[in-house]
């Protein structure tokens, strides 16, 4: 029985050679424990056999997509951690031509538990993934999308229902990233709110409907590249300030 | 008549030589009008004569210490500005002699500005003095306060008034600056909290009854050196959350 509303686990079973491996993981995520930190702890196992600097390697391009990839209220603590044990007893040892697909099945694990993280942050009402593409590099395209993931006018607005363009196009050009305002573009869901350099005012009921879903991606264009990346977050409600106003240490 | 609770004009007036000048400013802050971006505005005058190298000096480095020291909810707005003008009626030419007598002016102008903006902040009720102390580097002293006077959780933790030395340490340890857990020190107004490598636990009470005032100070000390910096900020309420998660576009 769990009384986890946000249960965070996940397993991936993949085929290599005449084999089968199997990638299981668990994890806790924010304001579960004193103090209240968005601890992070994630757990993950595999029954393959991984050479250490394959598993180290996996484990590293893995977690920078997923776990490093959400936030809740930017407070990252300093004990986050994930761990990864390989035990072999699937009796399949993973090589460089394995690699990719090992790789795929932890991602399969990992995103997962990540975004139940985000699911259960305190207060959150809604689950937000932030697209940054068009960005000179890959860094800046993630720094990009932190800085809207932890904006507090853009987590209120997405919290309030409110096509706020001007919040999304604010952040963008507030990160210290390359942006061209006049190929940039905001979406929100399908929408197009922004874009040659002017807002799309007729298409913001339709985007105040989209806003009412509890899943839903906002998208900022930067002009300014090819480059992209995704991040996870939640909205900002008041209930976030109550259980951090009235937690006492 | 004025209907700002927290009116944002100040003046100094200096004598310099056989003379005398006055500085004067104003500023207008935070969510105050569309699109609520904490879009600020600095106006200051003298009647002083400054060469324009010297006035841009001064300017840079009072702004650094004064509107550049201060934050609501870390979302500077691309448009945010200071100018300042100089009309020489006084007929006091500024020189290098007299330009720190010019700056110190400035200064006296500038920062009750700026805290005047952080008293206005949306959904404000606290403004918080954030001291950072025993830094490697005024930078460091800076990144390490810009980051506890933007964090959720010590912000929500002071408008809860709580004591709770945690989340402060926590912010140093993730500042990304050196940082010396053993020779760290937290201080609440005058309360010292932790120090020598442990909390003082016996004087929350005492640190939780100065919470109770509307102008408080913190304090981290880093134990990595001797460098400091000063940042002003206030609470998060969920008043701030209400305001804009109920503003529409």
């Amino acid at each position: 029985m769990t009384t986890d509303p946000f249960p965070k686990e996940a397993a991936a079973r993949v085929s290599i050679g005449s084999g089968s491996i199997t990638v299981g993981g668990m994890c806790k995520g924010s304001g579960m424990i004193e103090p209240m930190m968005a601890t992070m702890l994630g757990f993950v196992t595999t029954d393959a056999a991984v050479p250490q600097t394959l598993l180290e390697r996996a484990l590293r391009e893995v977690v920078e997509e997923t776990f490093n990839a959400i936030t809740v209220d930017g407070e990252c603590s300093t004990n986050d951690c994930v761990m990864i044990l390989a035990n072999g007893s699937s009796g399949v040892t993973i090589d460089d031509a394995s690699y990719s697909t090992f790789a795929d099945a932890l991602r399969a694990v990992c995103l997962p538990l990540a975004i139940g993280i985000v699911r259960g942050g305190e207060g959150a009402t809604k689950l937000v993934t932030v697209n940054v593409t068009g960005a000179a590099t890959t860094a800046e395209a993630r720094r990009c999308a932190k800085a809207i993931a932890n904006s507090p006018l853009v987590k209120t607005a997405i919290h309030g229902g409110d096509p706020n363009w001007g919040r999304l196009i604010a952040v963008a050009g507030r990160a210290g990233v390359a942006f061209e305002l006049d190929r940039a573009e905001v979406t929100i869901g399908p929408i197009v709110l922004f874009k040659d350099g002017r807002p799309y005012d007729e298409a913001a009921p339709e985007a105040a409907n989209y806003l009412k879903n509890e899943e839903l991606t906002v998208g900022v264009s930067l002009g300014a590249g090819s480059a992209s990346s995704t991040v996870w977050t939640c909205d900002l409600s008041a209930e976030y300030v109550k259980i951090n106003a009235e937690y006492r240490t």
